[in-house]
């Protein structure tokens, strides 16, 4: 029988022992688990990147894989854990929008986390991770069904950088979702809405820089300026030829973008 | 079967390829090895904040779970590799202190590690991890009894990080043991010594600042004072709500504490 | 039967998801996979220092292990995928040198990785870790025989960071390849080929600075002065006891040093 697969996604850094300990919890209850780290190192208490990186990789992964997502300002609070049936695999994370790229682009059902005998007693006030998303998710990797983990909801976290909105004078107001290792400035422009930008021209303003140039590849374009790519993401990237485009720009997360076109 | 956990915590960082060789040394003796990291981004020769990490990581995992703790400034020198059993479970390293908070909290046995044949030849001068302690976990974790490894001493490290002393004028003296990623510092007072500061009013002074406030969760206090909370470690942690605590306290580990309960 | 082992070494980094989905490939074609990561925390576009790792976490490997590794600032243009088959075990990357270090060091076939049918379509201008060489090795680890994968090239790289080169006078000239976690500096510079430095003088410069002490181990040499050390590599490296030579020397990778014997 193949192992069941889980993910771990946190802000949590990877200097300390939480991603130890939450791996430990999970192979008391699922010793068989193949435990994959997509990354312990989104910026803390970054929700929108949280979001986007575990939406760009959970599709490599198998049938069934079981995704935790840990960023989590509001632990200890009375913010809800969810449990996210999507695309054939589980994802189990804080109410506060980690997981709405999932959700929001994919058919998916969302229960409220609620049986707590499959925690970690007694319950920390400030490391869910470890007491109540790894050994649920564990659980639920050993064959314990969805339904016996808690019931649908409906009125689950919809946060603004989910999709770009049309603003005055027909440009659409996106923002910067992340920075990547190489300064590649991730958009929360996709090209599954937005495919013309290679038919024509285009003005992206991002501050004081205006960008209109589309490369097919990093070597396209010429050292020195920046330009848009279309991401291994499928969402647009701001790039600088063999630079940090994210030093160069001065920009971070968060930061407001304007597509127009004409 | 289950297959065999072993856990790895270093100083090694994760951008050279130690962590990576000691596993390949691990998976040629116990190909079934399940590995975990805890980290390997110990502060370089920080044996405390390894004894640290190791003693709150190390509960969570799954009965006879080897762990192989490597932060050396000695390698190379005389100082002892060493093999402790505690709470059903492994522990090796180097006999400095690193493993104290594990051997002097818990009912323990320590072992010298003599047994050269489970060595990897040549040992090398400078990387005890891959040649001392990464193959003889690897065998332990295959079925070599312990016994087979080297006999008992009582002669280990007790470095003087592991417990608050009583001061002059009835203070406690401490110190800050690690930051962790979110800069909370984290102190060696534990809430199973120290239970009695949330009954009454208590002073821990910090270079010039004195906490008074104990908090219940991370939202309980204003920005910008900083608290006192019980970590998930069971420490005492000082904290900034959403800020941090290191940074603004420009304090690092080592710091001297005192704590006085009138 | 024993689970496959695949290694992953990249400049991706841990903070994107780009490791984790090449992982998710690995295991939707390999569920058996043991994925091991030897580093992604190469520098960014770095091909000596991935050379280096690679060369120096292999040897420690199961028979048959496939290692991956990923620095690839060419990615999008004509720059081939290859397949290194040495000592027993798989390697895979770009063909830009970053595998040079293993076939040029030992007896090793080179083939052009050409079989489409084996890569994740569709294939991105950015992303051949996850499209090209991640499903290649997984397929490779499931059992595809090598042979199906491409024919043999002679014409791969040949980088000249593999070896110091003899200059005038009778120097040898070699470089910095890479800086390690303790700030140690990795030279070309092998006591395979350089064994006769521990029996007589010789100056080692690096920039404004000469070096005349080789050290026994990391004790062996007073604080604040360099020393040549004989690294776990086998490669000679600068130290600093306690210190670190890089910040010191401010050299960095890529940096020429000179060695005279006289």
């Amino acid at each position: 029988m193949t192992r069941p697969v889980l993910t771990l996604t946190t802000d949590f850094g990877t200097a300390d022992h939480y991603a130890g300990a939450m791996k430990g919890v999970i192979l008391r209850i699922c010793p068989d688990a193949q435990i994959v780290d997509i990354t312990h190192d989104i910026s803390p208490f970054a929700i929108a990147e949280g979001a986007y990186s575990i939406a760009q990789a959970w599709r490599y992964f198998p049938e069934r894989t079981v995704h935790v997502v840990v960023v989590d300002p509001g632990v200890g609070t009375a913010r809800r854990p969810i449990l996210v049936e999507a695309g054939g695999q589980y994802f189990l994370g804080p109410d506060n929008g980690v997981l709405s790229l999932v959700y929001l682009h994919e058919p998916a059902k969302v229960r409220f986390i609620a049986k707590e005998e499959y925690f970690l007693h007694p319950v920390s006030q400030t490391f869910h991770g470890r007491d109540i998303f790894a050994p649920v998710a564990a659980h639920l990797a050993s064959g314990v069904p969805a339904a016996s983990i808690g019931g649908y909801i409906e009125d689950y976290a919809r946060p603004d950088f989910a999709k770009p909105k049309r603003g005055e004078g027909g440009a659409w107001i996106g923002q910067i979702i992340k920075a990547d290792r190489f300064g590649n400035l991730i958009t929360n422009f996709h090209i599954g809405e937005f495919a013309n930008l290679a038919q024509g021209p285009f003005t992206l303003t991002l501050g004081s820089r205006r960008i209109t140039a589309l490369a097919r590849n990093y070597q396209a374009c010429a050292p020195g300026e920046l330009f848009l790519i279309v991401g291994s993401s499928g969402y647009y990237e701001i790039s600088l030829r063999q630079g940090n485009a994210a030093e160069y720009a001065q920009c971070k997360p968060g930061t407001r973008i304007e597509l127009l076109i004409p």
